[in-house]
């Protein structure tokens, strides 16, 4: 078990009447549990907390009338995760994967595996099948993708990446997913805190569907994922938005953090060979 | 209440071991009961029968080592499509539509809602707010665009349609899909059966979700919606595929028919100005 | 007969060495003398004055050491449009087109007619062809784009454009390009300086190949086609840049104007129903 | 010298009047002299024989009925390609670059090379400059693309096929040259018939502007770059279509070769370390 301090400030400029749903709380899973949350608004706004999907993910629902609006969110999780023999962990084949993950293999708006089918099997077709084949793709990404702040945007796609050799976080974990996909293999998106990234942001990883369940990566290999606190989980970064806005208002301040307060250090060390379900289901 | 018979009848060459998932059956909703029905595969093959989703969606899953294979299905569904009054109908501002319709506002792999915000606001932004609206949506993509078979492919878009102004049923689905969530208005993919269609095949039309239910819509205007008999539902029509096919097969004859044979006769006359709602949710 | 004086001040921090070559002199028309030209160059460095293509484009050609650089250009221009009436400018069948003008029908970066076909015939097929056609287009595309400094980028092409609906001067001339050629139409962009153009800057407008001679159109209708002033000649924006740069180098003043400095008082009003050719060929 | 016997039968379905502008001729260069030509339709229908460009192209041009009609072209062609020692071809920096090869640097339809500026340099940037750069992005193509007729279309750009990886003879040479492009080195499109070439066809190959002179390069490396007979020279494949059709035809009927009747034997061996130029610029 690891205790894991995280939060995010948030200000806005909201100059017309606006709805904010934030997708900031660290979500409630079997291996995630939250110690202490508070979510603090500046002026005060009634809001709504509520579950989005089957994940436990929890966000907050509010309208604001113009004014400036700070969000402050502070929780102290303790994660459980779990570690396996990475040699054991193989592919599933369709005809045994359960109804609930077959949306995790369609394409989606940002991860456009219809299109990538010839040039996975190209590369990644002879891998050994498994936990090791989505290291492979893993390892691909994080040498063929160099890593800069501010070179895509709202739109970027996977097969936007592949072209310009150039994106964030959200942009190596689209790339990762469709190439899952255009395997068949089950994967998704998820958003979250993470120890020891730097600098300090919201961070997107993914999860890969083998053997019967999701196991954790990060294709950019900034942050261990054992020290990963998930919030959101969807189809793409389309779904897992830290704050989505209808109406008008202007992010002005941002600062994310994620502190190890426990034991188990997490150190920034490549990532071992083991593999990361943090995943009930 | 209508009683439609639908059904279809699909032949495949089988040359490798292959997985099938067959999205053909008659869903199963408030609205819409199986009174009857048949699946046949010859040869015969084990299948498992599982439900997909929150939508009584009922699909097939097979595996089969190379053959002929020959589905046949057959249905007698009773339809009890509500309809209401369209001028009550309104829209729902974000801050009170339910968590479980906000996945069918993100952006996704063929409707992509987020590049389309300008021309939505432009066109449809002083529009009566409410089903009006989704009402001059299809208005106008029936105007403006030309139905034709073979014109567009797996990988057609909202936005290649809005280019090139050319498509079958599903593009024109995406489009409307895609301008609804660009204005805010929760939709999605709807998979078929429809009486009247000429030629008769599947048929792709779309949920809006406007007050506190969905309604059907058919930008095509091919068929009466409250003929539609409901399979599949997703984001888009990567989710609703009528067969996904994991191997190697290819479809070598096709037949698909819907035919009422109930009183209330349902005629392809122009779309009532009524909304109908087949949903239960 | 028009006076024109048009100029440019330029100031690049340049950060490596670094190659640039700029196509911001007036060229030299048949229909557009040059009365007097300066360069300067701040420091001071040896440029080449070349010749680009057939319209008789002069651009300046420079190799520059780290340094802030400052261009000042300055011509005082004689404009001689010769303006027909519009009734009598056919559409020329494509097997009467001179081999010289081919080039232009054919697809480009940022014009792909190639896509625009169905969507053009639909629009225009049925517009009287000649003159009027085009206008239509310029109408059209008026109608339904906003102007919006900032909205595009440069890798905006006319597709983009078509499904944003908002954009720059260049954006509405490759789409209107784009839906030229697609009606077989041969059309250019032409890069200039614009009297009464607000606010100033660099203007991007189109020529259509109809009769026997180019005719200058301009579909954001911000400035009076008797006033423009040509700089260069292109497929698209690609070809027309007004600087090139190879090496490192940061734009950090820019100015551009252009005034009427003789009578025939070319004003602002809605462009007059005449044709204005200024190209020689 | 070779002697090259080349050819191509093409028939087509003419349904509604139409004009024809072939592109089949053999280019009349330096290096390439056309021994004896005839060309032969079938109804004879009066043809115009003119000049395209700088190259030498020649194209016929033709308006025809609706009638069923055949082309025959045969041509004798004497090619005396220039071999030079690879080791000694250079770059030419910008500043020196011709101002006629500068169109050849831009973006074009098919060769999007503004959108692959980090993925060249990321992987060709600190390659020898020169013709082992070029050769190295033609490695790297050959490697990293399946050859596959009828795996791409006329819309496929060399981004698609950097996406999909897999394509014909231009797509293999679009990729080159929008990836020359991206590293400043001018590159163009070639169309020709090619001796070895299997199966039968027309070939689409490149030529890189290094030192003071064109050199042919074939990507797909399916035939000797010596046995190559020029037809036409483009910025990209919409520069040079063998047919270009304006109004309603179909083709129903192509063959197409190519062979050696004359010593110097020209084996289909893999390209040897030899730089070869064909063009008198």
């Amino acid at each position: 078990m690891t205790t894991v301090q995280v939060g995010c400030d948030l200000m806005y400029s909201v100059t017309n009447p606006t709805s904010f749903l934030f997708n900031v709380a660290a979500a409630r899973t079997a291996h995630q549990t939250i110690r202490e949350e508070t979510l603090q608004l500046n002026p005060y706004i009634k809001y709504e907390t509520s579950s989005l999907g089957t994940e436990d993910i929890q966000v907050y629902r509010l309208y604001v009338e113009p004014c400036d609006l700070q969000l402050q969110y502070r929780a102290n999780v303790d994660l459980y995760p779990e570690i396996y023999d990475t040699s054991g962990i193989i592919e599933t084949g369709y005809s045994q994967l359960p109804n609930e993950v077959l949306p995790y293999l369609s394409p989606s708006r940002y991860c456009e595996s219809d299109r990538l089918t010839h040039f996975a099997l190209r590369m990644f077709g002879n891998a050994e099948p498994g936990f090791s084949r989505v290291t492979a793709i893993c390892d691909w990404i994080n040498s063929n993708l160099d890593y800069e702040a501010g070179s895509t945007g709202e739109s970027t796609s996977a097969c936007d990446v592949l072209i310009q050799r150039v994106g964030v976080c959200r942009d190596y974990a689209h790339l990762a997913i469709a190439l899952c996909r255009a395997l068949c293999i089950p994967a998704r998106y998820i958003s979250g805190y993470a120890v020891a990234l730097q600098p300090p942001d919201f961070h997107g990883f993914f999860e890969a569907y083998l053997g019967s369940r999701w196991y954790l990566f990060d294709a950019t290999r900034m942050a261990p994922v054992q020290g990963f606190v998930r919030i959101g989980t969807g189809r793409d970064a389309a779904d897992a938005s830290f704050a989505t806005i209808i109406g008008e208002a202007t992010l002005t301040y941002m600062a994310v953090w994620a502190e190890q307060t426990e034991p188990n250090q997490i150190t920034n060390q490549p990532v071992s060979p083991s593999a990361v379900s943090t995943t009930k289901s």
